[in-house]
């Protein structure tokens, strides 16, 4: 980085957005020491983190002096959840999404520890945690496309033409940060294009619109907990299951159908994080070639999915969904029957662990 | 510029997209002397310009040397359309849409002569058009958003979990350009914040997603007219209308629903151009204010507007919506009649200027 730790502490210290500290947790699923936090320190020291350890529950994970953490490893999973846990994948990072549950927190902020501080091209170091909660506070715009982007952006606005009933926007539930550097491809495009590197720095941020779904990426996440926490839920993936590398996609297309029948929004773009390390696509493909063509089934079933008027809440939504997979994609193969299965159990271990949020609906917060 | 025009223009001529200057023209409304011309020579010359001349057809309008191009006045509208004139426009730069017609060319590429040759940030200027013809030339993809934006763009592609059946995408019919400096913002936003600039760069090309309605502005806009020309009507406006302003907005929303249903896809982002001049709030508050809130109803109207199956060109699109524009807005006020018989008007004229053109129709050209 060009510019002194202290200074960028200072920074991040003055700014307002500082006050979140005490609302929101960063989450992280790891198998190794936590050595990338030492970059991370400026910008994210003043958070709590949850630190999901997966694999060996024996091995020690080192995360850096100064950082305030818990940090639980499957045999944690195991005693606090009893056999809901089986609810919570292993041996993938998918089982992050248990420390979205464990959070007390409204926001959570989840990174992969594979992610560096990314610089923008004037080479200043991105504060990734800043501009998500930039994109959580501010409203989202569903209904209508705005061509210069965010229009809650420093020195944007809605343009001509633009509703005026429609300019309030939507609560934001989910901001979808991206990555320079190794893009998040799948294996076939991994093996044709090793090479390739994302520079292009995009600086924008957008509202994905209704009614359209995106692949969402576990890599450089944040959302509001209180408005679809009970939907982001990362499937069953890794040991035990067959595939792995859908957690995220799986969870991006529930809470995207139940934020548009709830009314909330979803943003993509900034902020950028440095993405280090391609992962083996040899490994990837494995993973990933059951999810390659289950998906051409599964996409429509999300694309036509319709949640009844009465699903007034994320829970009450992600209950139906969780029925509807059962109906439609346990035709595909029995997987999905154990993963709708799994669905629920999640909301059941949600709500063992988060007794007061049954009050939670959409753009209530407990 | 920083570069000397004999660099820029060597740049055109060696790129394979100058092969396109047979299969483009220019469009360019306007009711002064077209001095702006010399900042795009390097760029246009090599180009059919289409001047469509608004107001006082007894003025005459200076064209640079050097450029190839033909004129047309309010007398010449007249003559060459007949009674059929009436659905021209006047007094508005809607008129500009006379000139889609009267091309015999696939492509159209129109711009405003307040609009300059921009610089990206490294300085460089510029080249509108070509970014246009790499937008229209390259696919579409409505059907699910790419986190990376545009997978045809250099450097990127498709994104983990974007499902494979769709990434061969859709014919783009439309490519909608940006400004830099000042943005098109309608009267109230331009009264509440005169001093506004746009100074960001987006570097970013996307396909707005099929369902979701956008406000295209006709700056800076370019168009396959093989695929969508007939949809590319700018409406009544000007003088003998209530309302002005809002003939892109009209165009942008009829175009929008014909694409979507017909399989098309529209672009929105990179090119930016240089908008060098404000138009005067007042005068455009009185234009727009009617549009304002008659759009409350206009928009909801083309987020549910359902064209049946034997609806199977532009043409027939047209046609239809023409239709269900005077059963369903006809309500609001007698102009919207009004404008479902110029739209009907528009369809009759443009056969008649373009006879061979009734065999177009989704994806196939003449």
């Amino acid at each position: 980085m060009n510019e002194p730790a202290t200074a960028i502490e200072a920074a991040v210290a003055a700014s307002p957005l500082h006050q979140l500290k005490d609302e929101l947790d960063i989450v992280i699923p790891t198998i190794r020491n936590l050595d990338f936090l030492e970059m991370w320190r400026p910008f994210l020291q003043p958070y709590h983190l949850i630190i999901v350890q997966d694999g060996d529950p024996s091995k020690t994970i080192k995360v850096p002096n100064g950082f305030d953490y818990e940090l639980y490893n499957r045999n944690d999973i195991n005693r606090i959840l009893g056999p809901k846990a089986s609810c919570i994948s292993f041996k993938d990072s998918a089982c992050r999404c248990f420390g979205y549950m464990v959070s007390k927190k409204k926001y959570i902020f989840t990174i992969d520890d594979d992610c560096f501080v990314a610089k923008d091209p004037s080479g200043k170091a991105i504060n990734a945690l800043e501009q998500h909660i930039k994109n959580l506070l501010s409203p989202s715009t569903p209904f209508f496309f705005n061509t210069l982007y965010d229009p809650f952006a420093d020195g944007a606005d809605f343009v001509r033409g633009y509703p005026f009933s429609l300019r309030e926007g939507v609560p934001t539930a989910v901001s979808h940060g991206l990555w320079l550097n190794i893009p998040d491809y799948d294996a076939p495009t991994q093996l044709v294009k090793p090479l390739e590197r994302n520079t292009r720095f995009v600086d924008a941020v957008l509202t994905i619109p209704k009614g359209t779904l995106f692949p969402m990426c576990g890599m450089n996440l944040a959302f509001d907990r209180h408005l679809i926490g009970p939907a982001m839920y990362f499937g069953l993936m890794g040991e035990g299951q067959p595939i792995g590398r859908y957690d995220d996609m799986w969870a991006g297309w529930c809470i995207k159908v139940i934020c548009d029948h709830l009314g909330l929004g979803v943003k993509t773009g900034l902020p950028y994080i440095y993405h280090s390390k391609a992962s083996n696509p040899f490994v990837n493909l494995r993973k990933e070639y059951k999810g390659i063509y289950w998906q051409e089934d599964i996409i429509p079933f999300f694309q036509q999915v319709v949640l009844p008027k009465d699903s007034t809440s994320v829970k009450k939504c992600y209950i139906e969904l969780a029925k509807q997979v059962k109906e439609k994609l346990g035709k595909i193969d029995p997987y999905f029957d154990k993963l709708a299965d799994a669905m629920v159990t999640w909301i059941q271990a949600w709500d063992g662990l988060n007794p007061t949020s049954a009050s939670f609906s959409n753009g209530k917060t407990g």
